[in-house]
């Protein structure tokens, strides 16, 4: 879709425009993707404000087809120092670079050293996160993808649960290989992150690493996974319990699905993100276990798994329609177990797209 | 083994001597791993010259339990912003840190003015590259943990072999899954990088990425791929052919295995290492296929499945040993298919130990 791309390099040169600079040197290869297409692991790009004519795009030798294929609508430099050999050729062009921004939160202190040796006159600027600022609100492509990935995981998990996947005497490598190998059968390319079982007083423990330990009749299993198509991920949480619910278990499930359904629903555009996080975080401090939850609300997802915005007490900003986000509270009782119920949702105008669709109920198996 | 850590610690503080710094901001989390053991998502080490009891490490409150098990011997601070806590620790104990460096490769431009804002009058000292300077020869825990890695590799392709797993009619995704889960059955954490299965025409790509695409009679398999175990990588390529090897399949394999093997004998203490890649490069341009051997002869591998030194044309400096590297010659034939043959192996006084041993003879399957 070069359509989508010569699109979004078209909303970022009115970013150029608006920090004053003719160019932007790109060099996170995840910003690359975005505003080109391109996958391979050596790139940089430099976007002139001016329009696709002066904007060049920089790969190697290994990728000669692929950057055919995925970047048919550029100017193309091969290069194995991508970023250092665009520099040069803005000095080469100063006339037309002569202020460049370049991604001051993504370079390094020495890289930006041999940059600046290249770029020689160019004045090079700190322009960060200008691509990031783009990324928050997804467009629909985006969210197509997203809602793939999330339909991935849901089908995966619904495969493990019915298989009896989630049982008593497994342990929770066992069940996090099923479970990643169910997302490489639906289409996944890998896991979005590392995919957390937890059982038991494990379940206790906000980010858990899977280990032998084995279920056990009376647990909570906490599930925290994701798969990853087209380079988008999902991220979704559920909590079941192994057998017939206690009253202590019931309960808490309970609590964490109603801030659940409370953070839900305080996500509209216009909301300043740290009041998303209060709406579920000021059920569970009701109820006496405000200290218990441990963590912010959620976080965006897209190229990333974790990006910008943050729904947390200290994040900053306001919600968009099309941001992609996820709201996920916990309630961790040390020793005996945890909760935690997680969504992958779009801002929309009126009511959050949802793109998790597994059921929130509390399932026991 | 919190003692190994202690000990690579106390080579780092050598070098901080050398580099004339109080003390050495670590930010990177693979650099934390190897001087810690701690393997959570965020962390930074302000470690002292002087001695352990100055050294602080610095988590957040998710990494309670963890830390505690990992990095049970270190002064530790709680803090979301590890690093900048770290900075204002050390601002408030000035005498004590006057002079500390920092990893100016690993440190973004932005984050640098955040961090100099916090260290106020500590004298901020680039100092690119110091714990990777140390990880460059590997200790006999690395070691052991890479041999770990390279025989869950060998067992699974072993197995995969054995099962079938390569046959017509299969496409490299399928081979790709299978070979995958038998590492993680073998005791993997994950693939060391995206597993390469090129058929055919595909193998004829040097980095290819599996499709749907068919295994068929007659095609050169080329199987690039690798275990993780322990945070350490290996990386493994063996080509096989389906069915009867053609001459011109087994004599592009002989001259690849003949450059492998020369390759390999020049890997010794003392030899600059473009000269390894001289070694097996000059045997392919001898057959005339010199513009076919498209990349470098081989990288480090550690806890980063590539890390210096580079064997290549470029590559500057020399083997030590029990430095580990591959060694990964390959010629490749626009349309037809593409030999790779690739070990890990270590650098050793008199000859390198092989950590990968699956044959290198050509398999026909």
């Amino acid at each position: 879709m070069p359509e989508i791309h010569a699109h979004r390099r078209g909303a970022l040169r009115t970013l150029l425009d608006d920090n004053g600079v003719d160019a932007l040197l790109i060099t996170d290869l995840l910003n690359i993707r975005y505003l080109t297409g391109f996958t391979g692991s050596n790139a940089a790009l430099l976007l002139h404000a001016g329009g696709e004519a002066k904007t060049v795009f920089c790969t190697d030798g290994r990728y000669i087809t692929q950057s055919d294929a995925e970047v048919p609508d550029l100017v193309r430099v091969l290069d194995r120092a991508s970023a250092r050999a665009l520099a040069s050729y803005a000095a080469g062009e100063r006339a037309t670079y002569s202020r460049t921004g370049f991604e001051s939160q993504h370079v390094s202190v020495e890289e930006h050293e041999a940059l600046a040796v290249r770029f020689a006159d160019v004045q090079l600027i700190r322009t960060p996160g200008l691509v990031e600022q783009l990324r928050l609100v997804k467009d629909e492509a985006e969210i197509e993808a997203l809602r793939a990935a999330c339909a991935v995981a849901d089908r995966a998990l619904a495969d493990l649960l019915a298989a009896g996947g989630v049982r008593a005497g497994r342990t929770e490598l066992e069940v996090t290989r099923d479970l990643e190998n169910r997302m490489l059968e639906h289409g996944s390319s890998g896991p979005s992150f590392g995919t957390i079982v937890a059982a038991g007083p494990n379940s206790a423990i906000p980010h858990h690493q899977p280990t032998g330990a084995r279920l056990r009749a009376g647990d909570f299993v906490k599930i925290d996974f994701g798969a990853t198509v087209d380079g988008y991920h999902s991220d979704m949480t559920r909590t079941v319990v192994l057998g017939e619910p206690a009253g202590w278990q019931r309960e808490l499930y309970d609590l964490v699905h109603r801030a659940q359904a409370a953070g839900t629903a305080a996500v509209m555009p216009g909301v300043v993100v740290s009041e998303v996080d209060a709406a579920a975080r000021s059920v569970i401090a009701e109820a006496g276990h405000g200290e218990r939850f441990l963590h912010g609300l959620g976080h965006g997802v897209g190229l990333e798994v974790h990006e910008a915005p943050s729904l947390a007490a200290t994040g900053v900003g306001t919600l968009s329609a099309g941001m992609a986000v996820t709201v996920e509270p916990g309630v961790y009782l040390a020793g005996r177990g945890g909760v935690r119920i997680e969504d992958t949702l779009v801002v929309r105008a009126r009511r959050p797209e949802l793109l998790t669709l597994s059921t929130k109920d509390l399932v026991a198996v």
